[in-house]
């Protein structure tokens, strides 16, 4: 059986505008790897409600998961939850186990329960909450959308409960391997490595670190033997060169 | 007039499978707001032809500007420039002028050109080169897409190349505002400066340094008087906090 794919939604004018670098793709993409999910391609676009709809409508129906971060805060910009409940035309209100979870975390801190802190509770009917055990607010799931935080401590924290949840497919082994050559010279052999190994990926990147041309050769695949056997070969092709 | 706007699409699985962490869309992102395009959306797909043609056929229809990074060296796995082809229904092969470049480069450092690298000659009929005062392989645009080298240091130079022959637009101006409450303490009181100021982009970015919570206030917008008032009255609003 084939792995589960995914596709990833960052959501936030910040990363847009170039003020913000978003971590949290990278953050998945690796935990993805590991759960045996093939995260297939990822999306950013702004705090715009029907940019974020559109977006969750199309990745949400091309792929088995899909996993958003951004704009679930209390303030006027926190717009995700409304257009993801939108796209699924699900209804969104306060719900009464969002907002006794975040009654609990306001009283044990004596912190006012604000109408702008109860919009964290807000919830789209039929989604499933994801915990965040830093700072409460729940994420939640609706159809085949996980939305969760922007913030990266409470996204991966939100992640962590979330995978629990998931079912993984076959975790994708990698090794890499070094050589010191521009990456002209290697192409050919390279090449025709990677057509004897059909079912391994084989990508080349290059690298130019203080004069020295080289390139990082990443071998990628389900079975760890011909991942091996490919590294042999390598090792062959290019002597010099340590893995 | 409005700005014209562009996305950015970039290509390879190492950004997927998590073992690189993409930095061409934060460079990008930052001189564009510089430059006075709006980019307002951002795809990443794998090494995979039907994807990259399917992404830069949406994203050239929907925006003024495409760029792209990644997929344009001499290995098996460098699909871009075939795939933007395909997208426009162009031709492609080595061309004279892209080859004479690589052939000059190749000869001032004794380097063979075999037929791998020559494959970095391999430009749509009909694309503009775009300079690569790195390692000489040119990037190219088609149509309204840029298409460039994943290598930061040569995506950067290309791009610097490119922005000198794209017209921009009205610099968006942003300043910040720190402030530290938690969210859910200024979230109606910044609702009501948004609602005031229809024509700023007014976003919140929280954060949590050492048991400090707060929020970064982003004022953006192009006329630097009004986003000069909005920071006046963020300060009479939050007196306690610094600019």
């Amino acid at each position: 059986m084939p792995n589960p794919t995914a596709a990833m939604l960052v959501i936030g004018d910040e990363i847009l505008s170039g003020r913000t670098r978003d971590s949290n793709l990278h953050h998945l993409a690796g935990r993805l790897t590991a759960h045996g999910i093939d995260l297939r391609e990822a999306r950013i676009v702004g705090d715009d409600h029907d940019a974020i709809v559109e977006a969750v409508r199309a990745l949400s129906k091309a792929h088995d998961h899909v996993f958003t971060s951004g704009g679930i805060g209390p303030t006027h910009d926190d717009i995700t939850a409304d257009a993801v409940a939108d796209a699924f035309g699900a209804a969104i209100d306060v719900r009464e186990d969002a907002r006794a979870l975040l009654m609990a975390f306001f009283e044990a801190r004596g912190v006012e329960a604000t109408p702008e802190r109860l919009r964290m509770a807000r919830i789209p009917e039929g989604a499933r909450l994801i915990e965040n055990p830093v700072s409460a607010a729940p994420g939640f799931t609706l159809g085949n959308v996980h939305v969760m935080a922007g913030v990266p401590k409470v996204f991966e924290a939100m992640l962590d409960s979330l995978l629990e949840t998931i079912a993984g497919g076959r975790p994708r082994l990698s090794q890499t391997f070094r050589v010191e050559r521009p990456e002209g010279e290697i192409a050919a052999p390279l090449a025709d490595l990677a057509a004897r190994y059909p079912e391994l990926s084989i990508g080349s990147y290059p690298f130019h670190d203080n004069g020295v041309y080289g390139a990082n050769i990443v071998v990628r695949g389900f079975d760890g033997a011909q991942v091996n056997a490919a590294m042999v070969e390598l090792g062959r092709l290019f002597p010099e060169a340590k893995a």
